[in-house]
Parts: C-alpha cells; structure tokens; sequence
C-alpha cells in the first residue's frame, strides 16, 4: 500500500486539530484514500509548547525551508497566515514541486495573482478549502459540485466573530463596544479585532468565493468593505421594527456582465434562513441559474471542523498524487491563466434599499426636510418611524427607502447633512429584500 | 482541445434539463473541464414529444443497448428510473467500459451490491449525486469533503412531496387525504403516490446515505419505514402545542458498534434548522465528530436543480476519463469490496422520546389507567394534554413521554390496546428533541 507524507508548517491552534485528526483516523483515511496519509514532519518556532497530543520528536524542526526541501514529504500544510512567511514557504513548495494545503484567506486573496499562476504552472494542487466557511465545504461546491450551472448570487455569513457579535446584540442587548468586549473576553475576538470587524477577512473570502463563482479576476482592491463598529443597540431595535435583522453579509452577485461584491452590514428580512443562523455559524447561499437556491451551514472556525476541512484537502492532494493527476482541477475551477479580469460594479451604480437613521431636532418641518431632500434625487419612502418627543435635544427619524441608487443617496445625504436641524452622522445599513 | 462523449438514455424531464445545460453552457463547462463535453446520443422510446427543445435527429434512437456499444459515447447517463431496464442499461454501459451517470435511488439502494462491485470491478465511474437531495451536493460532500472526519449522524428531509404535505398540513392546515389531493393536482405528488408518501423513496435515499457516511454495508431492507399516511391535522395541532413541527425524516445516526437507520414521521423542535425548511425543499444535516453541524439545504427534485447534480457527475467522469484515473474515487467512498456489512440496531432497540395520541372514553380512571401501563413499562411521562370533555364518544388523550425505549412502548401499547375505554389505533410519532 502507498504512502503520502505530509508535513505541517505553522504548529497552532488548527495544526494541531490536522495532526489530532491524521492520528485519530488514521485507518478511516486509509480505508478512503486507498494508502497511508502520513504526518512526516511539523515545523514551527515554538517546538515547546504543550499542545495535548503525542508526537514523535525526531518528527519537529523550526526549519520550514528544510521541511519543504525534504525529499519524503509530498505535500506541505501551510497553516502560519498572514502575508510574510506564509508566502514564501508557500511559493517555496510549489517551487519544490509540491502539492500545498492553505487555510490562509489573506494570502489568497491578496497574492492569489502570483500564488495560484504558480500553482498552475508548477502543476500542483493548492488545497484552501480551510479558508472560507471554516467546517463548510463551499470551495469543493463551487469548484465541482456546481460547475456544470452558471451562479446568479453567492452571499453569506463568513466571520464567526462579527456574527457572534451580532447576534449577541440583537439576542441578549448591549452595545458594539461592550459586546466586543465581552467576545474578546471570551476568547470569541481577537485582542486587535480590527480585521474581523471591520470586515477586512469577510473580504478576503468573498474575493475568493466570487472569483470560484464566476470564473474571472478580482482584484481583493475592487472590493467595497464596510465593518460593524457602526452597528448600535437603537439600529439593531429599528430593524426588527421593520422585520429584519443585522448580519455583516460578503455579496456577490452577476449583474448583466458586470459583477457586484461588497462586504457590508445588511439588513435581512426575519424569515430569511439567514437570519436564523447565530454565533459562531457562518452560512452561504449559492443562487444558481439551473439549480436554484441552496444554503450551506456550519462551524465558521474552531480547531476541529477547520481541521477536518484541510485533512478533506490533504486526502485529494494525496489521491491526486497517487493517480499521477496534480493540479487535476484548477486552485479556482477555471485555469488563471485564462480568466479574465471581471468588471465590479462601482458601489455608485448599486441600486438597492437602505435603512437611515437620522438624529434631528424634534422641530416641525424637520421630517419634511429629510424626505423632500431624498425626493429631489428621487428616493421613495417605504415606512418611517419618528415616535419619541422631546423639548430639547435630538431624536432619531427612522426611514426605509424604496429601492435607490448609492449615487442617490449619497447626494441626498451630503444634502441633509447640511440640515440645521440634523446632528451627527446618520446611521445608513443596506437592506437586501430580495435574497431568496 | 479534446472531447468527451454522453449517450443519455431516458428523456423524461431530468434528461430534457441535462440536454438544455449541455446545451446552454457548452462554454461555460469547456473552460472548467478543458475539454468539450458533447452530447452524443438520446436513447428513448418515445423520440417525438416536444421537449421545447432542438435536438439534431441524427442523434435520436430507440435503442439504448445501441447507443452504449456506440464506441464514440463515454458515458452513459441513465435517466430511465426503477430496477428493469434501467438495471440492465447500467450494467451493459459497465460492461463496456463506460462511466455511468444516474439518479436512480431505487435502483441503486436495492440493486447497489451488484451494480457498484460491478462499476469498481471495471474500474469505471458511477456517478449519483442525482438520487439524493434534488440540486443538493450532498453525496460528494460525504464522499469526499468529509473524507477525513467520522460522522456521527446524518438525517434530513429527503423527499420533496412529503415535505410539500406536511408544510401544508402545519401551515395552511387540512387532513392528509385533501391536501394529497391538492399536491397531486398541483402535480407535486403521483398519480400513485405511495413511494413517496410511504418513505420508501426516502429510505432507499437513506440507504445510499448510511453506505457512505459509515463505510459499510446496509442492505436497504434492514431499514425500519414508516410514512406519512396515518399523520392528521390533530397531531400537528398538538404538535404545534408542544413546541414541535412534524417532518419525515430519513435519520441514520452511530450508536457504538451499532447503526441507526430508520425513516418515519418525527418532532422536530420548532427552534431547529429543519423545521423552517418548507415545501418543496430538502435538507440533510451531517453531524460530524471533528466536524460538528453542518446543514445543506436545497431544492429535492426539478428539472434543472437535479440536471445541475447530473452534470456535476458528466463533469467528474469526464475529468476522470480525460487524466486517465477512471473509478478514482469508489461510489461510496470506500471500495465496496472492502465494505463490511454494518449492524443496523433493531428498532424494537430504539430509545427516543414519543408523541402519543389515545382516543379514549372521557371517563374517571382513564388517563391513571393509560399511565399505569406506561409507567409498568418503566416509560415517564414528560407532559399530557387533555382538555375536551364530552359526555360521549372519545377524546384525545396525548402524552409525550419521556426517552424510552421501542420495546417497553410496544408492550405498554399492547396492555392500552385492550382497556375498554380505548378505541382505535393510538398515534405514535417518534420526537427527535437532541438533534442539533
């Protein structure tokens, strides 16, 4: 029987699920792959630690560059992240003619231009279903499972923590500040928060999964990105006035042969399966044309069900291997080479609902104000909500628009913004009514 | 550029939408594949209903075993359904080589020993994503994405007409005989509907489904099959009253040494995933142990959704055929060579909570005489409603009872059987409460 070797670079929290899952299933694996799918080798620079699981010595080098040379490793698991190191080990299997496993969005997203041509040329696998959705499949389904259909609309919940946040606010109460506190007490955010919640990583995957659903370029620099700092106790209330909820959604969708992706708050109507999805979920609608709306669920991140995702990764990279077929599919579905760089529609030409909330002083004529100034660029009003009173001080006027451009609206808003009796910034979320 | 070949046999509604895809994204498929994908050959007896599509004449024929001797077709797809023709057109196809595509369930969960020795013994595809789960990629999800991790339950709602009834019973209300009626009217049930109403198509989707995510065998008649005939408006009220929807569920779970198999109504918490997925919409939940919760939800059956799963599988084979690595991965994931057969726990073994409906004579004594019988069976009782009183006739007396296990229910049902104050048949419908 066959034996595939693997060796692990970057010895963290998912490397060490990798390992945990390689010993445990070991004969499960074997039985699937047909050979041995072997851990021979982990590089890390922290070698000490106590990681809870028994692995031979002889096994650890701080070396990753020796790591990836060694003639009896087949496939390299890149688990370090970030953009510096990562990049150059990465660059250096493929280099050395080896199959990689990355669970690195950042990388991909950002250098995917040169790792994924290097990839190709190379001939190798470059595994990353790690990357997105943490335990959810969607890379294989994108790639394979729904490569015979052409995708209206990928659009989803892909970071664990804003939506963990999120739901902590709408479910329990509290304000972004707090909650964000509590989460990171909880070891649910990160001490510097600011690529989870200012929806830098939710980007990062959707520039992954939209250049999957399309077959074409996106430069992860065309994406417009909005986080949740902004996200406050008196929105979240509003929305479920109106029947939605707040999720920070990562949107892509084809319009005509121009392609939309964003990544921003959304507010999405109560009964959408979305909406149900809480904490540590993430989600993914996939729209296609022949196959309608499917929706996939699962653990966001986490040890475990991240980890299960690279060893899915590993066992196709080794079949791969076996069967004399490396870079059997292309990293993408489509060969880079030949994708064409598509068109993403200027967020100027987005035409969609909006929630805004206003803080103004309870004087007459002020809502008249509002609303005639969006009427004179055209945006209609679905509902309004203006209740409190008060003599002095500001109170919020709340308004659901019909469908507008962002164009529109911007020029309505510098123009309300000049409203003496308008104070602050208003609160804008774009709400999606039509995901189905 | 090179080419690869279908020859489709059976030309009904599945096979019209696999013609249209081909058609329709001849280019989209090519720059995935890298090759052409070309329809070869329709095999029908009926060669001149209008589909609403054009088909070049010169393709047709009535002879499928002509069509798969044809050494220009690859792969054959077989859309015929049921064991007779359909079996030998699958095994002659094999026999000559050729990967085999089909959504034929039946076939496959009550012929699969014979037919997938024969694929892997020939060394060719047998691709069906088609036969569970409608546009739903959930055969290559547990074959291959989930290689890596053990699976501890997979259940889910895998007949779209069942599902369609029951919606409609528990949202629109109405008894099962009208609202069958209506679904056959709507075309959404058969004019003889008892494979789907009496869960065999669901079982013999489960018995696909248990083969793969535990490796093993299970022949389809070991599975215990219960539909949804003798479910009423009366249960889904009280249903509804204790926090429960009433779905048919296919439910496969690990049990130690054992495998749990089984379709039949059950409870399913209003709160739960499953619960709000209505219609015509399957959905299969994979509980993994590194995994944990994952959820695939999607539409059961259609033309296109399911013609999308089709030509996923043309895509697959293709590829195969193209590096050369035919029969790549097993049908089931683990050759079926290697399979042992699986011990599936007899139901009489079964410990669940259940729903029970006793229509009884409102006299004193009743309800202490029917717990009495629970209670000798050492079966507790975790609520009871009883609420209309009427000098004559019966009412509903309904227990959910605490875990217990199938056997004690059987024999505490027995001794109520014959308490004078009993009449009919009770209601017994299993409540799953721990799924999550």
């Amino acid at each position: 029987m066959g034996e595939v070797r693997v060796g692990l670079i970057g010895w963290g929290t998912i490397g060490t699920g990798v390992v945990k899952l390689l010993q445990r299933n070991r004969a499960h694996i074997r039985e699937r792959l047909g050979a041995h799918l072997t851990l021979g080798g982990i590089a890390d620079i922290d070698l000490t630690s106590d990681r809870g699981i028994k692995v031979d010595e002889k096994l650890l080098t701080k070396d990753g560059s020796a790591l990836i040379a060694d003639p009896s490793i087949d496939i390299i698991v890149e688990l370090i992240g970030g953009y510096g190191v990562a990049k150059r080990f990465v660059l250096e299997a493929i280099a050395h003619g080896k199959s990689v496993v990355t669970g690195n969005k950042a990388l991909l997203a950002v250098h995917g231009e040169e790792i994924f041509a290097a990839a190709e040329k190379a001939g190798v696998d470059l595994g990353f279903e790690a990357s997105v959705g943490g335990g959810i499949p969607i890379i294989r389904t994108l790639k394979e499972a729904l490569a015979g259909d052409r995708n209206q609309a990928v659009y989803g919940i892909v970071n664990g923590t804003c939506n963990y946040i999120l739901s902590r606010m709408t479910q329990v109460g509290g304000e972004f500040q707090d909650v964000l506190r509590q989460a990171q007490a909880a070891g649910i955010a990160e001490a510097d928060p600011s690529f989870d919640i200012d929806g830098i990583d939710s980007a990062h995957k959707l520039a992954l999964l939209v250049q999957l659903a399309y077959g074409g370029r996106v430069p992860f620099t065309s994406i417009p990105i909005e986080g949740i700092r902004a996200v406050n106790a008196a929105d979240i209330a509003f929305a479920k006035e109106f029947g939605y909820v707040i999720k920070l959604l990562a949107i892509a969708k084809a319009d005509g042969r121009e392609i939309e992706a964003r990544v921003h708050p959304t507010m999405v109507p109560r009964t959408h399966v979305l909406a149900d999805v809480s904490g540590p979920f993430n989600a993914i609608t996939i729209m296609g044309e022949a196959l309608g709306q499917t929706v996939y669920i699962g653990q966001g991140a986490g040890m475990m069900p991240t980890a299960t995702t690279v060893v899915a990764d590993l066992i196709e990279a080794a079949r791969n291997r076996l069967g004399g077929t490396p870079g059997r599919v292309a990293p993408l579905g489509v060969p880079f080479a030949q994708m064409q760089r598509l068109r993403v529609k200027p967020l100027d030409d987005l035409v969609t609902q909006y929630y805004l909330r206003f803080m103004a002083l309870d004087r007459p004529g002020v809502l008249a104000q509002i609303t005639g100034a969006l009427g004179r660029q055209g945006i209609s009003i679905a509902s309004v909500i203006q209740r409190e009173r008060e003599e002095k001080g500001a109170v919020p006027v709340v308004i659901h628009t019909h469908e507008a451009s962002e164009k529109s609206l911007r020029r309505a808003l510098a123009a309300i913004g000049k409203l003496k009796a308008v104070k602050g910034k208003p609160a804008v979320i774009r709400i999606e009514d039509r995901l189905s």
